[in-house]
């Protein structure tokens, strides 16, 4: 399938690179696609258009390019930009890009002006991914995959026991198809949850403000949460 | 232990429940002890005289009382007020009676001003138990219990695997008795995390709008959330 990525962090990257070893054509995207991205302690990440081209030579069907290249690359759309900077990302994009779209939005829109811990841009009565619907109407949001770090996306397999990923959005057959296909099929989820319409956007964000202390208390940002039900 | 509890919900009064099954001296609370609680199409709810006194006739250590009450009686307090009238029925219990006590505050604030779902009164940058220790600093509060409901938090055994519960506060000794004592060794929980100071109660408290919308997709308020972490 055709993907489009809107973005080129390590969430994209993560992403993509699995996308592409499952056999898709995959394009990232930045502002500048020749920009690496300084990440501070952690040194710095291939820019979108080294990424690609060192996906390229593995033999994968990798691009990089702008916003609305990647938008109108895929048939569907993957929302990995930092969250504060999602809608003017996707204004980019190009709402012509993304009709009729899924849009899976994994981003979380940490606010990070106050000082640590980031507080949310958007919560309890909104949601990014609320904000971003009402920007895009056209276009199939559903939020997936924000509650856990990249590399536990796309790899669940990793704990030696089934942990618990969410859909919501307001377009049933978009959350099942994200649900079906990218998490179940392509990504090896086996517990996903169906929280319903897009409001329900508002609890998987504001689950990062807990989901920063577990990281805290548990050392590692490779945990996940298993919802476990009596009997 | 003697151990007074303000409120007579039914998370009072099933906390109560358990701590004098395991022989402690229990006082619960409310405006009008005489007053039974209704809780519309499930019924209605022993006011706190009459649940007292069908403990008493069980052999049990159980008392009913005013809000001013239970904080004198109790060693340690817990807070199982309506989230909304915490700080209020805390006035009325008395800065004086819970100076230097451990109060365990398991409430939620959730405002139902604008209609279902409910949101939440204190978000992201503020929480309840924040507000409850700025307005009685003497008093040690521990956040905990919260995430789960009443029949979940004494008794997570009903599980059958190791679920989650955390503890957040300022006062280390308070925090850890809580969690080794009241979670670990009265209620058996088996996997306690520690998330640190008081702020992390906003992360807690922010997980009721995920909660619901789960309680929504299992059809069930007997669930809970494990902590897995890789390897």
């Amino acid at each position: 399938m055709d993907i489009g990525i809107i973005g080129s962090s390590t969430v994209a990257q993560t992403l993509a690179t699995k996308l592409l070893e499952l056999g898709h054509s995959v394009m990232i995207s930045s502002r500048d696609t020749s920009l690496a991205k300084d990440r501070g302690d952690r040194g710095t990440l291939p820019s979108a258009a080294d990424f690609a081209a060192g996906q390229r030579e593995l033999g994968r069907r990798a691009a990089a390019g702008s916003f609305a290249q990647a938008a109108a690359h895929g048939e569907i759309v993957v929302n990995a930009t930092a969250g504060g900077h999602s809608l003017e990302a996707l204004e980019a994009a190009g709402a012509e890009n993304l009709a009729g779209k899924i849009l899976v939005d994994v981003a979380n829109a940490l606010d990070f002006s106050r000082g640590m811990p980031p507080t949310l841009l958007y919560c309890n009565t909104d949601s990014l991914a609320e904000r971003i619907q009402a920007a895009f109407p056209a276009a199939r949001v559903v939020k997936a995959l924000n509650t856990a770090t990249a590399t536990v996306m796309v790899d669940p397999s990793q704990f030696g026991e089934a942990t618990t990923m969410f859909v919501a959005g307001n377009d049933q057959a978009a959350r099942d198809w994200v649900r079906s296909e990218l998490l179940e099929g392509w990504f090896g989820w086996r517990q996903v949850l169906d929280l319903g319409d897009l409001t329900a956007a508002r609890g998987l964000e504001m689950w990062l403000p807990l989901w920063l202390r577990l990281m805290g208390a548990t050392g590692t940002a490779a945990f996940n949460l298993r919802i476990v039900t009596a009997g």
